[in-house]
């Protein structure tokens, strides 16, 4: 009786102290850190975004392509130069979910080029690790 | 000290007896519903596979759609017709993550038309509802 008692008053306080904002103040700053590491040509530290496993799914162009290191390697045959990075620009973010451990994140990218302006949308899952909140799931597709 | 003892052993329980595998299931059998109710061109079939919520989200063609209604209506004015809904496969199905009440699933999707042969990939994100697990998240892209 002691535990059928305690027990939901124990979860319910463990939701109501949940409180979202910091946690997307945290994934935010990932995302705002992504965007000036690109626009000063690190793309390594672009990538610290994202989770580094085996398991980090990467989908769009018509693959899905899954763990970091081959991910990476597409960004660094995609963008191996500052002209093909051009000036990244994040816009209409918006968070689908955030729970404790996860976030759902969509949002409008563009890439300001000498010859082109590519964009489109992308959809971000996220996971809160030991060592923060990182990309685990991309999709990203083009206008 | 009993919740203290109890506690835990509650928790282990509640992991321990999480099988994915009739979930993996339930979750096919949407998406193979889905198919097969594009595929005798019944729209209105194939969009039960979706969450009936105005934050159901779908991402693709350059842009966040926000709700089912929105995300309805799209879909019928662009395969208003058995001609250009064409015959659909999905394929490369894989359950990214598998959990009690939410999954992600990506897959490459192609139409077989008379006159084109349009695909690419996708990535679902499901929840388990009241009325079943539903896509409450679609984020389709074109190779």
């Amino acid at each position: 009786m002691l535990l059928a008692r305690t027990l939901p008053l124990l979860l319910l306080a463990g939701c109501a102290t949940f409180d979202p904002a910091p946690e997307k103040s945290h994934i935010l700053k990932v995302l705002t850190d992504q965007a000036e590491a690109w626009n000063r040509g690190d793309l390594e530290k672009f990538l610290d975004g994202y989770w580094r496993s085996e398991h980090t799914v990467f989908a769009g162009g018509g693959d899905v392509h899954r763990g970091f290191d081959a991910m990476a390697a597409r960004y660094r045959k995609s963008y191996g130069t500052p002209e093909k990075m051009g000036k990244l620009t994040f816009a209409n973010l918006s968070f689908e979910s955030v729970e404790r451990d996860r976030a759902v994140v969509t949002g409008s990218w563009e890439l300001q080029r000498a010859t082109d302006k590519p964009g489109g949308v992308f959809t971000l899952i996220f996971r809160k690790l030991p060592e923060g909140w990182r990309i685990v799931h991309d999709h990203t597709s083009s206008r």
